[in-house]
């Protein structure tokens, strides 16, 4: 039977004149693209020129909803209130929504964008603004979430189908969660051991945690940069390793773009 | 037969702690709420607040778009690129739609705001750009433009359905063009006078110009103010005396809300 | 002997076409004015007003420092690297310092605002780098902290004069911190009551705490409101009973304007 | 007799996240550093940042205030009052000379940016405006203007030192404006053709223009790009052809940094 990965990865994050990432090498590799939505990053230009790209490369696109943090690019933890929160998630949905029907493609997942991202994988209270959001905007979204993190649940519960993610350059611990950055080892740097990591994740649902035991990681997503030269490499060889090793890779929303 | 016409407003224009406005009156009095969108006036939670209060009050809701210039309010010309104004024209729209998806209603028509209503009136270059981007986002949107405007064939020429509008306190040419703010008398003070040309703008089809003439003007709604007591008294004035007088407020974008 | 106290007050916090406050009003109450700098409320052109009232009615002005949320007025804590907030205090006291010299006047202190006040009171981390940005743009800057928070010993270490100040609306435990706003009776509402309080305090040194016992509150300034017609009167009514009782109204900050 | 130009170079114009420009590497070619105040670009970090290290080049440093307009990189014509322009612009330089005092440096000129930078250049009332606000806030900064421009004599009649600029890459009329850049062979590609054009300059008072006469060009400082490596290896070439005949580059803004 064929197995079958997504590959995400972040883009749309250019503003105005300041360039991010390579937009265009990375809707070669990824199956699902989370697009910036202008709070954190991204202006509507630019958002609107990586959706056409998405759909001219057949790439599933997302919602990249960040904090209104555009200076901090949405890496800084914001104490919002949850009513505050709600509306601003909605409201990055909804302008993302109307720049991808002028492309031609739609909005089929949700993927909070860094420190909201980290914040709602175990802050219940941001986490259910967030899942009311999509609810209110449009409960056929997607969430894709911390692999392991009880954001999982709480958004089942309310009915959102969830995505659970991994990160190709991230070590795990044994109890399946990430690695903090602020620890040696956290990140890796070498494309095999990244692309093989992936492919055993892929194959045999887990990965060698830093303790030095398989773990095992239940994800449907794979997440990959691409904001270096370096990155875009990285993530290339993830897909050839698995490709290579009849591994599919497709977008977890399946149907029309 | 009944006469009948449509009273707009510009509403949701508070942003985060700063108010303006008087939303909840004015939704009492008019019938089409001109919501604006976060780049010129509007924070999210405030704008989805106003929806919900639209919804609640029966008044049909569209996206009051303007320039990206929040400290000027979106009253100052920018020679902003077409590519660059379709894409920040469709990203408001999407965000207000998806706000009002939120609050149970649907955006039905768009409005242009400021400085870049007063342009695209008369400016093809920025005029095409908002047309595009309303035929990008959604075609059924109805574009609500200066009355006597070439606006409003231009968005014919391209399958807009367009309505056009007077304004209840302002004073016209005999050709039917707005005088200048910068001109003595372009603004009328006295809630009686206003009121009673609006009565006759709906009985007979025009008011009588600062020339003095009778003046013709074709208009499917009018324009009240809220952002002061004295504003909200004289547009609660208008629609009393059009309806003391049989005409039915009601708005141009009928169906459901 | 002549007793002195400051009275100081949040101004220039409109933004825009936004108004907030009576900047007016207040110039005539206090001693002191926190002027905003742009990052959590006010822009340019209104800050020039109010700092040109506050000069002509005699009035010190301190750069009112904030996080840069203008949204979220900042209220709502945020994250921040110590490098990146000691670069925007910086900036924020430098913008003002231009705009202060164009109105003919002097910034002479510095209070920050909202959740970085509350902030600094207490995390050293952040409590650091706003006194770090004041010594490396002004080291002059006298610092106003709130009355009773280890952040007036950190400050005093680095050689910062500082001034504490007391909240003329709010209760007091018996240990000198104030009572949460989470807590009944945190905010007092009685402008007699809180007039006679803060006359107290200059009188006595100190005020009865919720728990009803007198309570020592070492201050220098006492912070009034100024943003409700309600607010007004209060600190008006704070200001005449201590001249009525022979206190004199006098700005901390010596020496020109 | 030693032959001096200044050479300048917009910097400083990366933003959060964003990186634009190689600050390190045209720090050690110009002579002064035109910095982006935060309104077209620059966030405070960052800026500070770059004025360290042109401290440590000893590199004069000028205030690159441009619109507000982030987004549009200060490129895009506004129609701004005199009144707004004036406080944005105080607002800028004081933020920068703020920063400038905590970096161990001082601001020593202005140089609008964009499209501010042009309007001035021929609009009388928004070039006003940008000088008074350099003499409200510190009438010894130096005015940068484009040379054969009506903007320098206007600010020599309000006292302001002018310093008019050539631009290395730009071609000339045989009356010494510049070739618009919606033309062909406005921009110059070539570095040897570049660096004997602002050999001549320097030598001759003058170059060739587009119609192929020479033209004489007033400048007391040559304007060079750093935002591509093509840019900076431009850039580098006039430096070295210009000293290698014995021209010295050094500021044009004596005295201590």
């Amino acid at each position: 039977m064929q197995k079958i990965i997504d590959l995400n990865s972040d883009l749309g994050e250019s503003f105005g004149q300041w360039q991010m990432g390579n937009d265009d090498a990375m809707l070669n590799i990824v199956s699902s693209a989370n697009i910036a939505c202008g709070f954190h990053a991204g202006s509507p230009e630019g958002i609107l020129k990586t959706l056409k790209a998405a759909r001219q490369n057949g790439v599933v696109v997302g919602a990249h909803v960040g904090y209104p943090d555009l200076v901090g690019f949405g890496r800084r933890n914001m104490d919002i209130a949850a009513n505050e929160l709600i509306a601003d998630v909605i409201y990055q949905i909804g302008a993302l929504k109307g720049l991808a029907s002028a492309a031609g493609c739609k909005v089929q997942y949700v993927k909070p964008h860094g420190a909201l991202y980290n914040t709602i994988a175990h802050d219940k209270r941001q986490a259910m603004a967030v899942i009311d959001a999509i609810n209110a905007v449009d409960e056929k979204l997607i969430l894709v979430a911390l692999a392991g993190s009880p954001l999982i649940e709480w958004a089942k519960e309310r009915g959102l189908t969830v995505v659970a993610e991994a990160f190709a350059d991230r070590a795990y611990h044994a109890n399946g969660t990430l690695v903090s950055r602020k620890e040696a080892g956290a990140v890796l740097h070498d494309p095999v051991q990244v692309a093989q990591r992936m492919l055993q994740l892929v194959n045999e649902g887990g990965v060698i945690s830093i303790e030095g035991r398989f773990t095992p990681i239940e994800a449907g997503s794979i997440c990959v940069h691409g904001d270096s030269p370096g990155a875009v490499a990285m993530a290339q060889q993830v897909r050839e390793l698995l490709q290579q090793n009849g591994v599919s890779i497709s977008a977890f929303a399946g149907g029309a773009l």
